[in-house]
């Protein structure tokens, strides 16, 4: 009896029951993985932008970076391509059960959606209600308007029920984890694109 | 007079006399500054993939990264979004005067150009022969071919004669530094796309 399990069926096990203990983010990695090896897709987390300050190169070995801070990203997260399109989007938990707080957003994340999305690219929001397993593709530019609207006496958050409304609701599955090409399919469908 | 001129002036003037002290790196940088300002494309440099190991949160100020490691990227340098087109590249830089070694390139890099390729992204390479200050666009696609010759009894470089009939050539110009998005209008035109 192992303790590690490296194996697919401890995997698949984990994603049968629910993902718990994967965080939003291991489970988009986990399918932008799949998409990756399907050829369905070419969708990457950037790195951790961290600013280094300090390198030492020891002789015979790699070079140890001894200080650095972590900076705050100025993108999303995840950008790459599917279908010829450039698609652009971050990743959100919320613990709340009834609203998502826009201040899970930084400002810079918004600015680049919205420059991304005048090129001509697809842009969303994948939110998780962590408290109930609900995953919601939200569009860009559905997030621009409330986003703005809170700095014109509107709301600080987004009321579950207009995620639910406006934005795609994303089934777990065995493989992809997140099967969220499929929401993505459905905007690209409904803008007459293929 | 002042030792650190950070005003527009000292800039120009850097631009104007080859940028030399400018690494490629900064130049594209430098370049991508000016699309995003002027709403003309969306192209960030990925940060840096570092392994991180040792963390020291120190009450009252931010993290500190004790130890940790630069990572090989598993993908290419750039990417964004232009004329609604998924771009990807990286910058390569070589002191030989007559070939570019593909070495520079390692194998992950042009996998992951390969995929992108399949996606319908526009994937490219920006060669700069430093010696004497000349600079391409060479198409992944071209790229390809070369890679995979060299594992079939082929040159593990490419000659710079080839990359100029190949490639197109880009010239410095005050703003952007690089106008690298003229030659992939070029590409984009001759593929019959707008
Ligand atoms: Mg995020
Ligand atoms: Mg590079």
């Amino acid at each position: 009896l192992k303790k590690n399990h490296n194996d697919k069926h401890s995997h698949h096990k984990l994603t049968i029951y629910g993902d718990r203990g994967m965080t939003l983010e291991q489970e988009i990695n986990d399918s932008n993985n799949y998409y990756l090896h399907k050829n369905i897709a070419v969708i990457h987390k950037k790195p951790t932008p961290v600013q280094i300050v300090k390198v030492d190169y020891p002789k015979r070995s790699a070079a140890v970076i001894k200080e650095a801070y972590f900076r705050k990203a100025s993108t999303t997260d995840y950008n790459g391509v599917y279908r010829g399109k450039y698609i652009d989007f971050d990743a959100k938990e919320t613990k709340n059960k009834i609203s998502f707080p826009l201040a899970n957003f930084h400002k810079h994340q918004v600015e680049h959606m919205r420059q991304c999305v005048q090129q001509g690219g697809l842009c969303f929001a994948l939110i998780k209600f962590v408290q109930t397993d609900e995953l919601f593709l939200f569009k860009a530019t559905d997030l621009f308007t409330y986003w703005d609207n809170q700095f014109n006496g509107g709301k600080k958050s987004i009321k579950k029920d207009i995620i639910k409304k406006l934005g795609i609701n994303i089934q777990y599955s065995l493989n992809p984890t997140i099967p969220y090409l499929k929401a993505v399919d459905k905007l690209l469908n409904s803008k007459g694109e293929s």
